[in-house]
């Protein structure tokens, strides 16, 4: 990388407006799109540098810490890279050790752990109506600990998930797309299939479909989202997706077939996920304690999923995309149909000739994690960047 | 901060004779004086240069070990920060996956995972007789080992909380104290009520009252314990806190009467505690492993409590204090009535309007733990902490 | 030490053509006669800078994931002392809450956790015929996507015990070996007995003799291993030490008497394993998830044991070797009779008398570790040592 386009980047970087300094990132749709320019600008300077062997050490010490709510092997591993990139320490708050509640208990607690923690990322996507708010009330605590004077810091909370959004994920979806494209200005009309596929398991959260469609129409892609009747998204996304395609010139439509949004997309991006209503009552279940009727739920809802087993990216389906040639796109684990699963999401076909296209798309999300930090830590992440460069330009391998 | 006074307490750092170098933080009425006013000003100062965004990174590499057999979140976190804070790493040792038991195992075990480790910080305050004998077993196998020439370093052991003391608490408490009234010379005759309180809880350990009493008086403050009838400290932090009362010009008096403690009191800690009797049969039945025996006991120790359902710091109880505005102290969580118990140790009202109080009592928790590992790990802690300011005068945020 | 002995060091370290850059450890005798050779000398150039407080953090960040697949404490605790003495943070994949099985799972999740590693270290030693190919199949995996460019850096895979070899063991044996003997070159000659010893526990790994059979007969050592009928070690490594001590000119014998084998023996390393048998069966009824038929074949393999109960080290037995003076060996913790078990591998007096032998024994393991990363992870391992010297001889303590 010659040390001229770094440097293009780094004054790109400076120009940005992003507005992200001592904020958090919980939404993308509530980012402005000069933030969300910033983060992936800086997730490609951090991607560089580590490329070259330089480092993007910028903390001399404090921790990232993370509170996972759900079972997470490959985003936890990505915090903890994110957090490693930049100089952090990082800390797991064990909640069967340790006790988050609600109201006072988590005022309390985000003090009490928030006293030299530069990042929290939170994972809390299983209950519907609950994960963004949780995520919510730890970023208005350690804010109200910070302006007290209590807190030397003003630590961000980075959501790794909630039950609305998945930013880490999609903005990750975003840089893979940008890099696919040549840029994003390039993804202006770019069809995206962003589809329901069939899986045999159940409850899997909607963030990810809600979090695609909200940011990839900002950028004026052709969205198209499709799914069976009833297998419906939460509607603040879907409005924010309406009202982004507006603005941008992209499009916004809904379909409930999956043959319909293949036709000449440029991308596709078939994966499972429970419906709105199911996981509503699943929330209430779930608060009410009731295993029996989490049960009925579990058997109602993987019987109706079994009537959309033909909701498969398969080749035929591939060979109706845009010169039959499709990016691929999948957050992972997928349900491979023949592989992990009798019959899922995806041919073993299909997948096995995307495998890498997939690993790649995942590779950037521990940059955008460390750029997320960057931008809501550093009130000038250009210069930050900038003097590192300066400062200590060795690399880390003969 | 300006740089000529971090030079005066650098120059004020260096001229005690505080003799922590190579020894442990296990007992705080076995420091000497020095010791302990070394603690608190290197703590003071390791907060200015963190405020000052100035690193403290005084280790290059070098593990952190905890060990924790009870419960933890805050203290566990403020550990972890203050390891972060000097540039070690930290472990865990999880005595469910690995063993640590007693005599030889405990020797070899403490070497095995004492190779590169700089402090080992235990928390075991469950069994009353032997949680310090646990700490202490562990100093001088470490102790052993590296006189024996096996281990290259000798690791300080500090006590995170034992069934005798909890000293990075009291030394926080402390520090509390010096910043609201002006530094520790300005706590000569300040009343100080350590109070017992109710709590619908059972099995609260003694450390905090007997480490705050034994503490507090070494500094000329007027202490004053306060517990119903039964509810006995261990013999040693009583004698410990007449004796330095009678040296240091202070007072110390055990009353019956929460608001006796109260009247006139320029600071107030209301806190629930396990009679010493109650913890000793609850010890012997835990090694019996009499379940039938620890229930009866918790039920007549849950009776005994509720006799004392009064023991609750109010309003009017504040107001019996020094113009009504006694600082009120926890160590946090407390039990607060109304709130996160029906009925606890201090009534909502109180606790509302003191939270920040607490927050800030426990924000210097990670500065004094990490103050401990400073005078014991470096022969000359106040030159350490100048060498790292002429060398990396660097702000963490641009 | 004087700078000019580790500038020799470094030079013959450099002169070396270990051949390990980007590739993986996992049997030793895999690796070369100068592998071997660059990985103990950067082991001991590690030791001499850290005994004189001088940096040796070769990484700017980057991190080292461990895999534990069996309880540890020791390996655990040294895998990550490794780690932080070159500068990597380290993370561990918890296989209960995230799932790596087989296969293309392997192959992704090896991707997904690879993205900033540097290193995985995996014990693995639970089922005969299953250990060294995951490990395998680990490092294709890494190999694989890095070969595909989708990982930026060809992580090193770090046996950390396997079915077959235990090489972090094994090497830091022979450093201690070459300490105490004098050298590497010294050994020649000298006799080993690696000997079965009686536990009163089963399914112990067969991976310490098998490594240090296959090792110690590389440097000319009289290797007699010594067991029990029926107690045989895998085919494999049995080959190897054979074929190494007719290339070095070493001896390679198998008896069956264990006062036979220390007899004029120079080191003795009494340990207890499973026979091979019982470990394919174990193997074959964890696989089938045969209850019945593990306890069955646990009480067999113990009554089994139990024949052997005077395969014990004793003082007379130690009477029996060179001078009567032969180093005690043990990769700890040992099953001492009277000690940690009624009857065991070693008696309580013998050793008593050698605890600190064992101790530095293991003293070694961290940087041994840290010099197989050191070996995999830079193209010039000497050169990088050589730059930590010019760049930063800070001294850790003042």
């Amino acid at each position: 990388m010659p040390y001229d386009d770094t440097s293009l980047k780094i004054a790109s970087l400076a120009s940005l407006d992003a507005g992200l300094f001592e904020t958090d990132v919980l939404l993308s749709w509530r980012l402005s799109d000069a933030g969300i320019r910033a983060i992936l600008l800086a997730a490609e300077l951090l991607e560089d540098l580590t490329r070259d062997g330089l480092s993007t050490r910028l903390f001399e010490n404090g921790l990232g810490l993370s509170i996972f709510r759900d079972k997470s092997t490959r985003t936890r591993y990505a915090f903890r890279a994110a957090c490693n990139l930049l100089g952090l320490a990082t800390a797991e708050l064990d909640e069967s050790t340790s006790q988050i509640a609600h109201g006072e208990t988590v005022r309390e607690t985000a003090t009490m752990v928030g006293f030299l923690t530069e990042v929290v990322g939170i994972r809390d996507d299983t209950y519907l109506g609950e994960g963004h708010r949780f995520q919510q009330e730890v970023a208005s605590s350690i804010d109200d600990s910070y302006r007290a004077g209590v807190l030397m810091q003003r630590a961000a909370v980075v959501n790794l998930q909630s039950d609305l959004d998945h930013p880490t994920q999609t903005l990750a979806d975003l840089r893979h797309l940008a890099v696919l494209f040549g840029g994003l200005e390039r993804l202006r009309g770019k069809k995206l299939a962003m589809t329901w596929a069939y899986s045999p398991s159940y409850g899997k959260p909607l963030s990810v479909p809600q979090g695609v469609i909200a940011l990839m129409t900002r950028f004026g892609m052709d969205v198209v989202l499709a799914h069976p009747p009833g297998y419906d998204l939460v509607p603040e996304p879907l409005q924010q997706a309406r009202a982004f395609a507006a603005t941008s010139g992209g499009r916004f439509t809904v379909v409930d077939s999956m043959e319909e949004a293949f036709r000449d997309a440029d991308a596709v991006y078939p994966k499972s996920w429970a419906p709105m209503t199911t996981m509503r009552r699943r929330t209430d279940l779930l608060r009410a304690g009731d295993k029996a009727g989490l049960a009925a739920l579990e058997r109602e809802a993987l019987d109706n999923n079994a009537r959309f087993k033909d909701w498969e990216c398969t080749r035929d389906l591939m060979a109706k995309t845009r010169d039959a040639g499709a990016l691929y796109m999948h957050c992972l684990p997928a349900d491979v149909s023949g592989g992990s699963c009798q019959s899922g999401e995806v041919s073993a076909e299909v997948f096995d000739r995307c495998r890498y296209d997939t690993y790649r798309q995942a590779s950037y999300k521990p940059f955008v994690i460390a750029a997320m930090i960057l931008a809501t830590r550093f009130r000038d992440p250009a210069a930050a960047l900038d003097r590192t460069l300066q400062v200590s330009p060795s690399r880390r391998h003969g």
